[in-house]
């Protein structure tokens, strides 16, 4: 009988999560195109269209983790992401930054929360995290949110670049980037303190990392879908193929 | 007020589903190339493997359906679709079935039980279709498997052109597509009928026709997921793209 391996170490754990930036969709076609300038308004619009649809599940997705976690310490913290994404009282959460990013590239509000842009399988790739959610423990649900640990570089850069790349974008359109990159830093402090705390075991460590690449998967294959429809102008149901004898 | 609009006729209903053929799958570029001999042997495999997730899945599915539905005489019926999947006493189910097809493509059993080359997109497809079941009604997700109305047709195409176009696929392949020609013809009866039936209204009928949509686009991007990794060579975490200054 193989005996089980021992558990990495805190540090060597962490490292194992963070390594993963790799594939992270920074690096993915669609997205270095439209950091390098190149995407048509319409092909940015196609992407805040589709990425909307994800900002809207996010609230979803937390209070999903939130329902299946009876420690009342841990969701006195969890909600404010609920907060920040929906928001409360008179402050505007994330969902009513991305509908300004919306308008700033052109499109309606309307166009917006209809989802008639949305992509089918940018829909499943996001509903799949929403359900795993649903139906796993909080503690793996808290731990594939971590690709929040490499979400501030993509926002910086956005900022940095996009005002020279995409001029015709108004100003009002960043706010949404520049909310995240604060809230970010510190919601990946809690995702991390929880994942590290919870996986005692290698067999939880590895969990924890492969959970991580499903959720790497969901970014990647959003970006697949509209790299298919806007790039390669193949959206759902183009029939076009040429069938050589 | 506007007035409702009165429920359309059974005929009118049914040819409403009925018409929905025309983006079912079979008009999928990269079926049009499988069906016109072009796929080379690696591609078969790729469509092979990934498609054994979606038969993994269908008794899931069905359980689920009958998790929700409280008429014994219809889960009685609903029954044999799980028996028909999964087998039962000494009788193989299409899940075995569809191993054989792999093997007689050169996969090995091991390969396919693991899912180790089914892409992400094609399993959240696929996973959608199963959480769909979870939530809905059961006469809705009923209603949504109504694609075998169209299914009986590409079984036989395959029968009748695969031997010829791909004479390295041993003949022991074949039993699935033998077996679901018959079985599908007799579960879209039983569908069709609990839909016709519980569809009462203009709104139901409407949300039904939705709902045959909805199922029609995860087959739909579960061929795009694997157009991108098999005909592009665009699999997941593929990094490459021409950025021209």
């Amino acid at each position: 009988m193989s005996e089980k391996p021992a558990p990495w170490s805190r540090e060597e754990f962490e490292q194992k999560l963070r390594d993963k930036e790799a594939m992270y969709h920074i690096n993915h076609p669609f997205h270095k195109l439209m950091h390098a300038g190149k995407l048509s308004q319409k092909q940015v619009q196609g992407w805040v269209a589709n990425r909307f649809y994800y900002q809207t599940a996010i609230p979803i997705k937390d209070a999903a983790i939130m329902a299946n976690c009876d420690d009342a310490s841990v969701r006195k913290h969890w909600v404010q992401r609920i907060l920040d994404h929906d928001g409360y009282e008179n402050e505007e959460g994330g969902i009513e930054a991305w509908l300004q990013l919306g308008e700033a590239v052109g499109l309606t509000r309307a166009e917006l929360e209809s989802h008639e842009h949305v992509l089918p399988g940018v829909r499943f790739a996001i509903d799949a995290y929403v359900n795993f959610a649903r139906r796993a423990s909080w503690q793996e649900a808290a731990g594939s949110s971590l690709t929040e640990l490499f979400a501030p570089k993509i926002h910086k850069a956005r900022l940095d670049n996009w005002p020279d790349l995409y001029p015709w974008i108004d100003e009002s359109g960043y706010r949404y980037f520049r909310k995240r990159l604060n809230e970010a830093r510190r919601d990946v402090e809690h995702g991390l303190q929880i994942t590290l705390d919870y996986c005692d075991t290698r067999e939880k460590q590895q969990r924890a990392v492969d959970l991580l690449q499903f959720k790497l998967d969901i970014l990647w294959t959003m970006l697949d879908a509209m790299w298919m429809a806007y790039i390669e102008n193949r959206p759902p149901y183009c029939m076009d193929v040429e069938v050589t004898k």
